[in-house]
């Protein structure tokens, strides 16, 4: 099924233009309201590859659910079950573990299916090693279907589409808008993937950033350069809740690993120990203005966010959550025209 | 695709009234004999979730092809591999091992599928913990679309709804007609769910109903007293095998785990050792009103019944394993209708 | 879903008839061309269950989407997450460790789906034990339904369809032509399954094959047996890779691992150590008769091959990827037919 063509890739939303980003929110919201494109079957006959090499609950159910809603067929692969690690290092001497390189599962696989989303695990190296993304990287070298990537070490595009269109709904025009985003505790703090897509794509739509979190947890500079050069945005990190908060409309929480520390989990633990008070309260939120709270889910309740932000009128998590679902038909729907 | 009003769940045969459970199984028979709507498709584009916290054979692969053959698409979730443990406590600080709590879990999977089918994990607790149904109950509270009980550690509503159909097959008119249910031997005991699913629906169907068991294995004391109390007929418990098989026309065999030493390995398995002729075979049999086996296996041939007994004429436990299929059809397309 | 008469299986390619093998490649090469049976959808409404004893990369993805492009659905199981041991054994009491009988589980699930497809569990055993295959008999002898061998101990049929498909295509008629098999190094060699159902498939066509391999790595006497008698071609074993790619159109690369040390880890890798040499280079290649290379993958790249072979013009690995698609829709349209 491979076509003579580059074929277009997904790894982070830079890959889309700005057109081509608001084309895909608009069929978003029609898809949503039913007017769009899910009525039809784009991806009839159509098999798609999903990857993971890590575990997954909404993205693996949202994404299966909008492949066959557009009348695709999702192909699951899980690491653990079905198959096996792969080597991405070009000219390697395969005498290790993995029995296989990126280099001809993606080659084979493009044979099988329409296009392939991946997962990649994370966690075994130093940030340093990690953020190269070398994994996604090679996959969409070798692959002659489109790759669409389901969350790396650097970059969660499919999470931040959702996000822009929940800020377009709730905010309407996104321009001069206030954004918090604010690290919160966790005993298993996850990936800083989503919070560096979601900077990156609020201030390239124009939206004032600020970012809270402790001494030891900022997030990777090469991402917040890229994203202040792409934007006229101000941009502010290394601040307290409160200071952050301030005359935001929006707080977006996030548990994320330290990643000076990444590769060393007792070093980790003991930092983390430092920071038991950076949660979401009812008092925070009223810092804001008329701020609403946004999160990615999975939430540790009254350890992340109390329970009474979650679940009250400010929350915006489960609209977060249903628009992946929308954003992902569209997506698909554009990605993978016939 | 949640909806405004509170959805139907099925978490025990109750939750069906007598109407209803007699049009389902009238239902089933029309699809096997395929005068029925099984030609059609109600669940065209719609999602089913199946997510399983243990291991299934015959419930996966009899629901992935019934949803499929619907027009429907199941999207499978396995425990080990896919999603990780769930809080169910409500209020809870989230500090422990378990990153998401159901209330979010479950909100979030009703925004992507039609309906939620859920096998619990169980046998952790005691089992005056166990018999509480915390997690199922906790799908049906915050789910906003149907959930369905793949087996928790009180029900198996959907294995009692194919043993109704068998039965009904083979007997005619339940009321009046006696059937033995007997526990069996085996290294690994299973749950009782079944037979607390089975006991209630016959009961309530006219059955009288005699069950052996050794000493220590007695049936849930809440479930029988339940039973009773919704039927006329005769419910006799501790009896010998011999004794509940006397003018029996079914004899249904299930060895499960002692609800005295739920949690506790050791001492289950020393009170296990002593009851190794506890099995099925044709003297026993024959003991019965012309008798036939029924079994909801998986089955130890020769431990818990004779190869005689399972692969003669009397056995109807493949006439049951196929019942599920055609129940589960009725079943989805009554519950699931447009 | 059983029908009365006994149903056809396919576990090893003997299975097929001479002219039944040449109708399937001829109908694998037009699905190919997109003028076959692929438009159409031949299994409409029709459930295939996949089960998976041995985690598998290429198998399990081509055949789900062939599954799912004739238009019927899937049903993948893991021996890891989905199910459980089976024993196979007849009469046996089952006081161990597998808690159901193949006998019953095959009975049971040919009432859900139209055909099970197997790659079983191997290398517990001694060569003797597994030469047997007694799992995939087993589940032929109980099966209701077509039973189809995804990889057991002894055969590799489906990746055999792909070869044959592959040869011809390359070499058009293949009688009189030069097949060269040649053991490489690897530090975890495979089954030799794929190279024996290739050797009887080759031979069968009259196709001449050299087999170079070092001393003890012998293939299953019995196979090479078989594949003499049923052929006038040419068989010599034991060679040294140069002797054996002397006039060879094809070279033909799998590690696999030693029948004489085959559940003896220790033994198996100490004589391994001694074989380091044994790989596919541009010298070999240029050994044989403009040779072009096959290799069934997962490929260990410069330790069975070298990259500048797998990666130039003499390499057909990604064609005969490619054709396990083609040649398991062609099957499963003959196999399942109305």
């Amino acid at each position: 099924m491979s076509s003579s063509t580059h074929p277009r890739h997904l790894v982070r939303l830079h890959d889309l233009n700005a057109d081509e980003l608001n084309d895909l929110l608009d069929l978003s919201a029609r898809i949503r309201a039913r007017t769009g494109i899910a009525t039809q079957r784009p991806l009839d006959g159509r098999a798609i590859g999903l990857l993971f090499f890590r575990g997954s609950l909404r993205t693996r159910v949202s994404l299966e659910a909008a492949v066959h809603s557009l009348g695709g067929h999702p192909i699951n692969l899980n690491a653990e079950s079905d198959f096996w690690e792969l080597e991405h290092t070009e000219g390697v001497v395969m005498d290790g573990r993995a029995p296989e390189h990126i280099r001809d599962a993606a080659a084979v696989i493009s044979k099988y299916v329409d296009a392939i989303a991946i997962r990649t695990a994370i966690g075994h190296r130093s940030w340093k090693e990690e953020r190269r993304d070398l994994a996604i990287e090679a996959w969409t070298r070798y692959a002659d279907v489109p790759v669409i990537n389901m969350e790396s070490a650097l970059w969660h595009p499919l999470q931040a589409l959702a996000d822009l269109l929940t800020l377009r709904d709730e905010l309407g025009e996104l321009r001069g808008k206030r954004l918090a985003i604010s690290w919160v505790q966790s005993p298993q703090p996850l990936s800083p993937a989503p919070i560096h897509s979601l900077v990156s794509a609020a201030m390239r739509m124009g939206m004032d950033v600020n970012i809270a979190h402790p001494p030891g947890y900022e997030l990777d500079p090469g991402v917040l350069e890229d994203a202040r050069q792409n934007s006229d945005s101000e941009l502010r990190t290394g601040l307290t809740q409160k200071d952050a908060a301030e005359g935001a409309r929006i707080i977006y929480a996030r548990s994320w690993r330290s990643l000076e520390t990444w590769d060393n989990p007792t070093l980790s633990a003991s930092r983390l120990a430092k920071h038991a008070d950076w949660r979401i309260t009812e008092d925070l939120m009223a810092t804001g203005e008329e701020a609403r709270l946004m999160h990615a889910m999975p939430v540790r309740r009254n350890v992340e966010v109390t329970d009474e932000v979650l679940d009250g009128e400010r929350s915006l998590i489960l609209r977060q959550a249903e628009n992946r679902l929308h954003t992902q038909k569209a997506l698909l729907s554009r990605f993978l025209r016939p």
